[in-house]
């Protein structure tokens, strides 16, 4: 845990605030050097999911790359979404240090709780209808797969 | 439900399959015309957040001109993730349509059961650790964008 990574979330997170972007920021390092910076951009850039932390991954991962930021570590100035903490698990990121929490985040109009309840629920259940169609179809694109010599799995 | 989207999504993933790329795919339908596609690129494009789902949602994004995709449909050749998932929430998708579930995903090596548990989990529960830090210094961007007037809110 370094201080002056989180400062610079920090710091990049109010710079975006002025800039028209979102209040938050995020810095991804490893082996003591930034490599990869996010802020978010979602009106913006008109991205959805232009987060901080994506945008960070997007970055690091560039600059790296390599699709794999195993050993590396997150700073944010909030704690992340699902979105973005399921992208820091596929990303293979180590420890996340963050500022804000999601509650602090919700007070001023950022309130992801309900997508946090709605992908623990059963499939079934949420509030977004989720619907399989013409599985006998899909599945050739994975036998497919499973038949390709020399595929980059990950 | 249509068809021949969900027959669209399923023949990017096998052309993508072919390119180089994994075995998804996935387009966004909004009043009858498709609005943005997107294939699975983490590892040709080095960005562990390129699956199908966020870069469709990318691209319909940036045609619509709006973050907000508000009535809009996505068929996906496989059942999003929780990162996708919480991509297609945060944009506002009215439904989800898919071909292959997270079962056929997770058979041919593409394992997502492990981050829902994770994010269905308490903070201080999860695998990659979480820790908050200067609390106090992070909330003062959030002071700065509650005083910010002409804000963009989302």
């Amino acid at each position: 845990m370094e201080e002056k990574y989180m400062r610079e979330a920090i710091k990049m997170a109010s710079e975006n605030v002025k800039n028209g972007g979102g209040p938050f920021g995020a810095v991804i390092v490893k082996d003591g050097l930034i490599l990869g910076r996010g802020v978010n951009r979602v009106t913006a850039n008109n991205d959805p999911t232009a987060h901080a932390e994506v945008m960070a991954i997007r970055d690091a991962t560039a600059n790296a790359g390599t699709h794999d930021l195993e050993g590396a570590i997150i700073y944010t100035s909030c704690e992340p979404c699902p979105m973005c903490l399921g992208a820091i698990y596929w990303a293979h990121i180590s420890h996340i240090f963050y500022g804000n929490n999601q509650l602090d985040a919700a007070r001023i109009g950022f309130d992801d709780s309900d997508i946090y309840k709605q992908l623990a629920l059963p499939i079934d259940k949420r509030r977004i209808p989720e619907t399989q169609m013409l599985s006998k179809e899909a599945i050739e694109t994975f036998d497919l797969w499973q038949a390709t010599e020399n595929k980059q799995e990950y």
